[in-house]
């Protein structure tokens, strides 16, 4: 009686400069994350039948939310959002409205490579607010500390260790980044940009 | 040239058991946060355009996002669920989600003041999941450490000190806690839940 | 069997520009984080004892040391290096420290009060290294986020809301922070520095 | 004019089923952190100088104190108390306390482990209170999240992912683990313990 399942048909594969070793090291740690995020939800819901929501055990569990849902979230973004070979379409809408507000999309590149460089580990998120259109690249520390709420994610890429070490060993995170920013799938987030600006909410793709 | 402004209308007053005074004191705060914002996008265009986007100072600025930017979000979303006098209705989009999943309206109150008791200072919000369409209350530690990405807030309670200190002192957050469900606008929770079941993404009211 | 007992000797009265009012408000906060630090020692210990101590819930139970631990132990250094009335010894341990790191008693006094007023809720701590001797002001996010590893707390500012708010309401950081520097007690950190220097773990005091 | 040097006399090599090629990786992690905790030093006393040291930049520039300098000293705790062969002295000053507290030393361990298996990414570290004498395992998020002021770090334990993924991948964590307590020097642990026990504060080692 699982909430959540793995999403297979997000895996990337033959990506240019990551290796499919590489994803296939991360990927299992993705699976991990939808498990523990199952186990938690089904932990808490049982101790809450069982007269323990109120307890300090159930509150601290409680907080746990963040990592075991944004460590499933965050990966389902990221892998869903990679993809070989996909050319950026300048008046799609992402790039549109990247262009707009940083200059060129070569501008927001920058800014988006340098926020994956940001000390510590976390994640690069390009976040839609709602209530202006705006798209900022904002640093996600581990994985839970930094989102804006109500927030749409449009560009993810993932900056913990695990990213880039089987292809490039600890000192890789500027080649990882390179690599990743060569395989957005530019398609997805102009697909994500115009459902935000058209005011819908969409599931996770 | 500010990207956003003091939305006056979301401002609550006559509640019950919440002064006028407690929230005027709370309000300004808010204001802080919408100047903070506002600066702080400013300062980061400005730096991107004297071409420090690549330095030390404007990633560690850049980190300010999440609580300059989520304590105006979250206070907005507050302020906007507060109002004296209006009824549960048992067949509204939120109390129906909430009771299949919680067993009753009363179990996920009670959920709910439990989150907003968590040891610390920061935030209690029931969150939507787009995918699933569950909803869990998750505590928000300071303004941005917790949020999930992609998930819909719909009803959220400020749990920092100044929340309560006029009214009660340091050791009111039990009362205020009781004040606030006691004051939540079920209209707008129902409103906000039925976009989200919709696929709709809201601006924040 | 209480592992920590309440440091009644600690309390300070009669400042200037801090109420007693303020600090009896506070200091039943105090006695909550040493209530609670035993409540969590124990818990731990029972835990252990019924095999639960590979359980997540012990796991995550265990997270609360840092903060109830340093709510406990941060607001003794906090109080016990306030005293009205004591005057600065520019021959004291601390005194020369810092004038010679910053350049003048007064450089460093200015920014101990700026780094006070990091946005966001914590303490500004001057941390001595004992590997170098330098002292920096560090801000201390929350209890627990920012402590350097085997770093010794020499000067400790409370910057909770708390700390200020039965005195000044929520706007009134900035007249506290200049409260708590008027009533440092300088006995104390020249007692604390000249300790650190001397290579003396030291009890708090 | 560094204040900080890399210290070559903590690089460990030999151990037991960690390979030199998994510590060569993660010592040059180590003096990056070297190198940006003397840069970091030199800018903030540089842009106090200039007149910035009222400025956001600055402020949030010494947020990261937390970061840069943990991720040096911590560091250089754990190398240093890495070797292998060191056989354990039961009646050893760490020994002695933990099994008096925990059981059994045994106990001590599992419980490190465990706390080293601790969801996310960080450090599990025993650390001493010198004004109770009692050890407890704290896990540490990230380099920064979760020290206790004062307390005194006895043994630690790397729980980053570059810590093991050279020799393990990504999901290698628990058999990195049972390498570390297999590669503990207890000589090291025996003698930090003594002196925190004899309220000596002691430079890194």
């Amino acid at each position: 009686m699982s909430v959540y399942s793995v999403r297979e048909e997000l895996k990337p594969s033959g990506l240019n400069g990551i290796s499919d070793e590489q994803i296939n090291d991360h990927w299992n740690l993705y699976v991990g994350y939808v498990n523990n995020a199952n186990a938690l939800h089904k932990e808490l819901a049982d101790m809450r039948a069982n007269g323990q929501g109120g307890t300090a055990a159930y509150t601290d569990r409680r907080r746990r939310f963040g990592f075991e849902y944004d460590g499933m979230v965050l990966h389902e973004y990221y892998f869903g959002n990679l993809k070989a070979g996909v050319s950026r379409n300048d008046s799609g809408a992402f790039s549109k409205a990247v262009a707009e507000q940083f200059g060129s999309v070569e501008a927001w590149i920058e800014d988006f490579k340098t926020c994956g460089k940001s000390r510590g580990i976390g994640w690069a998120v390009a976040y839609f607010d709602p209530a202006t259109g705006q798209i900022n690249n904002h640093f996600i520390q581990h994985h839970e500390d930094g989102h804006i709420a109500g927030f749409a994610p449009l560009a993810i890429m993932d900056c913990f260790e695990h990213a880039w070490m089987v292809d490039h060993g600890a000192g890789g995170r500027g080649a990882y980044i390179d690599a990743v920013v060569e395989n957005l799938n530019w398609d997805v987030l102009d697909e994500r940009t115009q459902a935000a600006q058209e005011g819908k909410i969409w599931k996770r793709f």
